[in-house]
């Protein structure tokens, strides 16, 4: 209705087809809905089907290893259904979020409560409604679990100091490995069952080889806890199973069986409850977002790089490109013309929503307001991120099909 | 009910009264509600009063600039209502926030659309109600207004390339100054009415003497354009009105009084219509969070430095923690004790959650999970950046009095 310049704003886009290497970023019947739709604000549409056809990928290589899909990554009831039809397990990361995957059918006991930091009212709602798996990595929380879920499973968190990631954690989560057997007899002493011990390697982890390192530290104190007469069976080797942004990763299925041989190498004997994690691995790919271009300028006539700003930003979904971690892949109406370099923004009146300024993003010449723009791969971590309403702009809308 | 200490986890707080230098954090009407309410979950409750002192503060010192109230800031109903009774006139990012205006009182006149990258409608919605004033830094921003807001009146956003504040901005919003006045020139060609000039010296600009440099340049342009044939009446001065954050800051009367200065000592005859958009200068000290403390533990035993998980964090509210940028001032009830270092990170199985780490912050060591905890001066920018829901916390609270 407002589009301010005729026939090429509403254009054609040019579809980035899958080839050998990489995944296509989405179906034909994302591409139909999205050639049909009008929306009225950025939106993030989901295909079930790819997450249940990752779900299958993921599954067929960890063998019998079990999927606790991440609900933080995108917590949508429509996601969990599907998710939980097909057997898949959740970790959680609040009272809200167990809620959610008991919704969507899932039982209890297929609900682990990941958070090392919980909310004493949060532990005894869970253990009242079954939940009997939850994380730890101190003194204080065992304390917590042991007062409000007594007798609960416990796994213990291991600090991973140097992680090959994208992204790799900061030092907020785990233990120091020297503490874990000491905090399983904490667990123990307090009436608890300490069950395992869990770790992340850091999100967006491009091979399945950079598991090593952290799995050698794993296993290690795996086998002192044995040697100290634990009887351990959860290895929960938390997320990082990367998804495509770009770069290469390998299939999910191939990560999936990588990781696994990793850990079948160290372990002598598999442990008998091997739980994985991912989020962004399950859902990232299956998402696309659906947005404009806003405006289009120049500081100065003689600038190289132009400033292109979208109708999504930092508070709206795109969080993930703080500190340009996340580089999102993009389409638009104008695709095939020469492209030149451009910083990327937000529509928020605030200064700090850039998306990509040090090393800007290659857009086309032709670009406008009114253009529009599908970022790929953004199923995972962006819709919960939103803000609730920063600068009067509505949080990122979800349509799945 | 789910407390796990008894005593001191509910026990008092010991205030910060204010000194000479510095103010009150809250007043007693505050301390008294937040004595006697039990939150089930962090919330941000704002003194109405204390933002109608700062109100009449910022008007003693401005004379006869006029205030536009910075929406983003603090969009509450509440806080909008009450300043627009007291004739206060706003700045909106968006069609939402300008029809929050309208709503809390103010006519479409007192209202202006600062941001220099709007979406389409927006504009035609703002023109239709009677929005007047409109900002632009680009010809093809200016095109967008001319289109949808015919006749306008507009006013170019200058680059500040040079800022002394705590927080400087991006490059984001603002023209090459050497490009405001052929800008004018294409309002005018569009059909628009160029009435002046604006600039953001940057967010938390501590003292008035600090605009000096900015306003150099300002006032070179605004004689430019005089030249030029452009009769300007609206010189917009943006925001930049400091906050008390433990560092020593002017007053709100003496500081606004200061920059009136800095701006008369440089334009010759006062413009027609100055206006200023204190957004974190007019709220900011007029907020306190109630939060809780989740967990302390060390990673290991020989640590120095606690980490101390709250109930809220980076995505909950606290987003300008973002880079250590805000340093919030906190209140504990274990407060009196020796203090030591202390890592304080948010709720949620996000590592980036992480508030101050580089900076540790000084907090009692008797500090312990289930103690109440306020963070003071939180007014501004917290409430409204708040995620959705982000591992399914709800967002903050707010509660106005």
């Amino acid at each position: 209705m407002l589009a301010l310049s005729q026939g090429g704003a509403r254009g054609a886009f040019l579809r980035r087809l899958s080839d050998s290497d990489v995944p296509a970023p989405y179906g034909d019947k994302v591409e139909a809905l999205l050639d049909a739709a009008e929306f009225d604000r950025p939106t993030l549409v989901i295909d079930l089907d790819r997450v249940e056809a990752q779900f299958r990928a993921l599954s067929a290589g960890l063998g019998d290893a079990h999927i606790h899909y991440a609900v933080k990554a995108n917590p949508h009831p429509a996601v969990l259904a599907r998710l939980a039809s097909l057997g898949c397990r959740f970790d959680a990361a609040s009272r809200a979020e167990i809620a959610l995957c008991l919704e969507a059918g899932a039982p209890a006991h297929h609900v682990s409560f990941g958070n090392t930091v919980k909310k004493p009212g949060d532990i005894a709602w869970a253990h009242a409604v079954g939940v009997d798996l939850f994380a730890a990595d101190s003194d204080e929380e065992l304390a917590k679990i042991a007062a409000l879920a007594p007798g609960a499973r416990v796994f213990i968190r291991l600090l991973v100091e140097h992680s090959q990631a994208d992204w790799p954690l900061s030092r907020k989560f785990g233990c120091a490995p020297e503490e874990a057997v000491r905090l399983m007899g904490v667990a123990r002493e307090a009436g608890l069952r300490p069950a395992g011990l869990s770790f992340h390697v850091g999100s967006q982890t491009r091979a399945a080889t950079m598991w090593g390192p952290t799995l050698d530290m794993v296993a290690e104190i795996w086998a002192e806890a044995s040697e100290a007469g634990f009887t351990l069976d959860v290895l929960n080797i938390g997320g990082g199973f990367p998804a495509f942004y770009g770069d290469p990763v390998e299939g999910p299925e191939a990560y999936a069986r990588g990781v696994i041989d990793e850990i079948r190498a160290r372990f002598p004997q598999m442990p008998g409850y091997v739980m994985a994690e991912p989020g962004r691995g399950m859902v990232a790919e299956a998402g696309v977002i659906a947005a404009e271009v806003l405006l289009v300028s120049k500081k100065r006539p003689s600038d190289i790089a132009r400033w292109v700003y979208l109708d999504i930003g930092k508070f709206s979904g795109l969080a993930e490109t703080m500190d340009e971690a996340i580089r999102y892949q993009f389409e638009t109406t104008a695709d095939g013309a020469e492209t030149g370099p451009c910083v990327l923004a937000g529509p928020s009146c605030d200064s700090a929503d850039v998306l990509y300024e040090k090393r800007p993003v290659q857009l086309p010449l032709a670009l406008k307001a009114g253009d529009r723009i599908r970022i790929l791969c953004c199923g995972a971590y962006t819709s919960s991120y939103s803000s609730v309403g920063f600068n009067g702009f509505p949080p990122l809308d979800v349509v799945c099909i």
